[in-house]
């Protein structure tokens, strides 16, 4: 059954049924009507919203429907890691063209509902529209009780760190576009790193309850998410390159190609961070995902990133990260 | 200078430029952050999200980019107007062609900011992406402090009224497709409603001040939403159509055509709603903007639209309004 035989209201019907019933008391209305509508108490929300569009962001030949539909809601909740704060409720746009299969738009709703059901959040409305691709656009509410982790509060002195490896998620997508052939749990980590990223909704409480108030998610790229937190601090960084959590497995079937995967890459969606020394000692005494410190903010070079070698050499580096319009032609995914 | 050239971050900073500063105290976090981030009282919060594509929703010989930004944020405004609620924060997506002229972009959000500032709404976030197509989708947070306007209150033996006139926009829609010439006051007229919707905001407002509880904005043709209300409220509907507020100016151009404009155009972005005559009564002694009875709601026929010639008639009418993927091929603006 294809998606113009449905129609747009039964289309809806569909994914009404298929998000299922809202978790919280507070919620007023869900789908179906206007807008969603939820009561609060006096606390900082937090909205963010992203959109994968095929062929840009994403391939069919290289992911599934339901992995598509993990991953939409997934970049969007790692923002909220990002601050510190705790995802609430979801809006799903989705574009289609009229010949997608039914099936396709269930799978996708499975992926959403899968990830929504991990981290408790509730699929509160959105719309559907025929579209020349696919377009899926997810905006996420959530709430923060406390501090904030921002862009704007890294400090000269402060180290900076980072949660998990990096990389993977680039050598993934370098696999399924090149139909590289890896060993089996090689395989099966970048394929889960590229199709299936876990946002650190909880690593990044957890940072905001130590006293850490710089980070950002890295999405674009080591490098180019870093810049983003010196130019918003106007602060500079300096990067030691052997520091950089590359993983083994990435080193080991990508070689000399690893470290550019690790440092500009990006959809690592792992958290960057800074905050004093002493702060970031008490993170890694309760963290138990793996963190790497792997620089430090500068008052000088303010709004740059500097990579130094083992000998404190700098070096340069020409990839800087994912540019939306600069980097025409090169699809994401 | 094309959107390429300036590339992501660029356009971004451009943006951010563009939307200048935000109006409210509690805001916490606008653009430039991982998420945006505001404080709240304790109040019902409303959140939609609503997504225009280029060729499906409107077309670039028809329109302008000023225009479109205006349309982009008012069709989202009419969902919070058709809760009774007030608009506050709105995050907008854009997927552009990479050689978007960055002037285009600055008019879009020029139209964007105009009926921002008219509904003091503020530019909180967003994103932008590489697209075949433009695609600009907003997401739109509001708030209401009393009851709400929903599709599922409306109760046998209501009446029902519509705001304003009926079938402009689709006139206006049909003018310019076809470079129909019309004397000057009509094609500002049509123009207007179809390229620069109003919102009802204030009206939404005093319907649910004065009793009001079922509500909807017009956006896929009278039939179509009052089908919606119907379905949600579980009961049916009786329309004359001699009562339908037609307006003079689309009859004069459009002859018998106008009635079908009105009937199941779309995008008029009046509120449709009912209530007791005595409700209805005390609402016409406030509201300066016309209002017309156009039906009754009734027990029988749940979830049926049922129209009725002079002489009480029942009229069989073939177009029910737009559905996105039924409607293949035929653009809607």
């Amino acid at each position: 059954m294809k998606v113009w035989e449905l129609g747009e209201f039964g289309l809806i019907e569909l994914i009404a049924r298929n998000v299922g019933k809202p978790s919280r008391e507070e919620l007023v209305l869900g789908i179906g009507d206007d807008t969603a509508a939820w009561r609060t108490e006096k606390s900082i929300q937090l909205a963010t919203t992203d959109i994968l569009i095929q062929d840009v962001h994403f391939n069919l030949s290289t992911t599934t429907w339901r992995y598509l539909g993990w991953k939409a809601l997934a970049v969007n909740i790692s923002d909220i890691a990002a601050m510190g704060g705790t995802p609430s409720y979801a809006m799903v746009s989705l574009g289609l063209p009229p010949d997608t299969k039914v099936a396709s738009v269930r799978e996708l709703y499975r992926g959403i509902k899968a990830i929504a059901k991990k981290f408790e959040i509730d699929i509160v409305g959105g719309n559907i529209s025929r579209a020349p691709v696919v377009i899926i656009d997810v905006s996420l509410i959530g709430n923060a009780s406390q501090a904030l982790l921002t862009r704007s509060e890294a400090k000269p002195g402060d180290q900076i760190a980072v949660t998990g490896y990096l990389g993977t998620s680039a050598a993934g997508g370098r696999m399924l576009k090149s139909s590289i052939k890896l060993d089996k749990s090689t395989t099966a980590l970048l394929k889960e790193a590229h199709l299936r990223p876990k946002p650190r909704v909880a690593e990044g409480q957890t940072l905001v309850q130590h006293g850490v108030r710089a980070a950002i998610d890295i999405s674009d790229g080591l490098i180019s998410d870093l810049t983003h937190i010196c130019k918003a601090s106007k602060v500079g960084a300096k990067v030691w390159i052997d520091r950089i959590p590359v993983h083994p497995k990435v080193k080991a079937a990508f070689g000399n190609k690893a470290l550019g995967m690790a440092l500009s890459g990006g959809e690592d969606y792992e958290l960057l961070f800074t905050a004093k020394s002493s702060v970031i000692n008490k993170v890694k005494n309760v963290m138990s995902t793996p963190l790497m410190v792997i620089g430090e903010i500068t008052r000088e070079h303010s709004g740059q990133v500097t990579l130094l070698d083992e000998q404190g050499r700098a070096v340069d580096w020409k990839e800087r990260g994912w540019d939306h319009f600069k980097s025409q032609g090169q699809g994401k995914a």
